[in-house]
């Protein structure tokens, strides 16, 4: 069984810019690894419509879920929803369901500014916001949250029950003071006889002159991940190193 | 004058798997910001040839400069600068500074495996790397620095004398704890009539039912800049509120 797949679209200047070190990804790509989605793409664009366009009809032709961050508030510069609803050739529209949990939320608050929240592209389900109301929603597989990450978490755990699931990520990490160029040749040999699980070599710069690595076995078959770790384990102790499973 | 752009490509499954978070996107964009590139795009794509090639000519073709991070090592993952090789149509060869940067460094540790750190593309310009001597390599617009953040952050200051440049960005912060859709409306007005700045309006989630805005002007006209915020401080003073300026 192929694990389905996804791609995240964080929109909005503020990660480009510097201003703002993202926290987004980091949160979904944990999320879908225990759902057992594979994340394999992810992009950050500006709030600028032709970019978000071409986006959203790329990313959400070529994997199974999307979900985007971002620009479903009411200021000038949220613009997702419309953008999106023309990338899907929708209307954007006055979602009566909208209106009504802005009422709720705002009372004698709301305004026409506020209601700039109710505007979805037709024929979108909402997604339900337990920090601040004002929903998020879904068209077609894609996703759209909001970017503040209290409320995009909010959402996205709001969402998971109705998401395309797969087999859960394992991985375990082996970690040693051996160089990482010292075991390349037998961790080649490792992967291409364990072709399930994924490999990865994370050197790591501890301090001048001094490295360690991180080789870290993912996948969704446990034993073939322990097998794969068992080798790496067998591989650097016969060059005299020692290391921690973690 | 239109300042020059620039995209950022971050290969490998690290960022993906959710194993780590991201810190090279932020470094770059702070550092792009104070030579006046545009950072327009960025992407993190998986150790996948194919993904990496067509990143490559999509990103290369459409902005001033490309940066990639990630998988110029020596390990099987490691298909960054073979797959770049392809995107441009050049032969990855042996190149002999390289080879010469990597005896001096590796001394009788020099190995096989250590040696594919000097196959870059034909016509690459090398990137020197201060921190641990593999270096980086430049092909066209795309310069390709090491995945692990002290050695980019290393090899990035040494290319920043080469790179395009333009008028330095400038962002001034007005924080407020008024809620930002009560001046949606004049905000929108003051961003129409201050085209040449970017305003952006961050809702930030302070505690339940408590929240803060901050309102980020950005652009390279400091009098520009200077005359949009004072406009912001004083739609947000006739509402009673006051405000930060950062």
């Amino acid at each position: 069984m192929t694990n389905p797949t996804a791609a995240i679209l964080i929109i909005g200047n503020e990660v480009l810019s510097g201003r703002t070190q993202d926290a987004n990804v980091n949160f979904i790509a944990k999320r879908l690894g225990d759902i057992g989605v594979t994340l394999a793409e992810v992009r950050i664009i500006p709030d600028v419509e032709s970019m978000i366009i071409e986006a959203i009809q790329a990313l959400s032709t070529r994997y199974d879920q999307v979900f985007t961050t971002g620009g479903i508030g009411a200021t000038h510069d949220d613009i997702t929803a419309a953008s999106i609803a023309k990338a899907f050739n929708r209307q954007l529209h006055t979602n009566a369901e909208a209106v009504k949990i802005l009422q709720t939320y705002y009372l004698e608050r709301l305004n026409e500014t506020r209601l700039k929240m109710a505007m979805v592209p037709e024929d979108s389900i909402l997604i339900k916001n337990p920090v601040s109301a004002a929903p998020g929603f879904q068209i077609e597989n894609v996703y759209c949250l909001a970017g503040i990450p209290a409320v995009m978490q909010a959402m996205f755990d709001v969402i998971i029950p109705t998401l395309k699931i797969g087999q859960t990520f394992h991985a375990i990490t082996v970690k040693s003071h051996i160089l990482e160029n010292d075991i390349a040749e037998p961790l080649a040999e490792i992967q291409n006889t364990h072709t399930t699980v994924e490999i990865g070599s994370y050197p790591s710069f501890l301090s001048p002159g001094k490295w360690g690595v991180s080789l870290v076995v993912r996948g969704t078959d446990p034993d073939m991940i322990n097998h794969a770790v068992a080798a790496i384990c067998k591989t650097i102790q016969s060059q005299g190193h020692d290391y921690v499973i973690e």
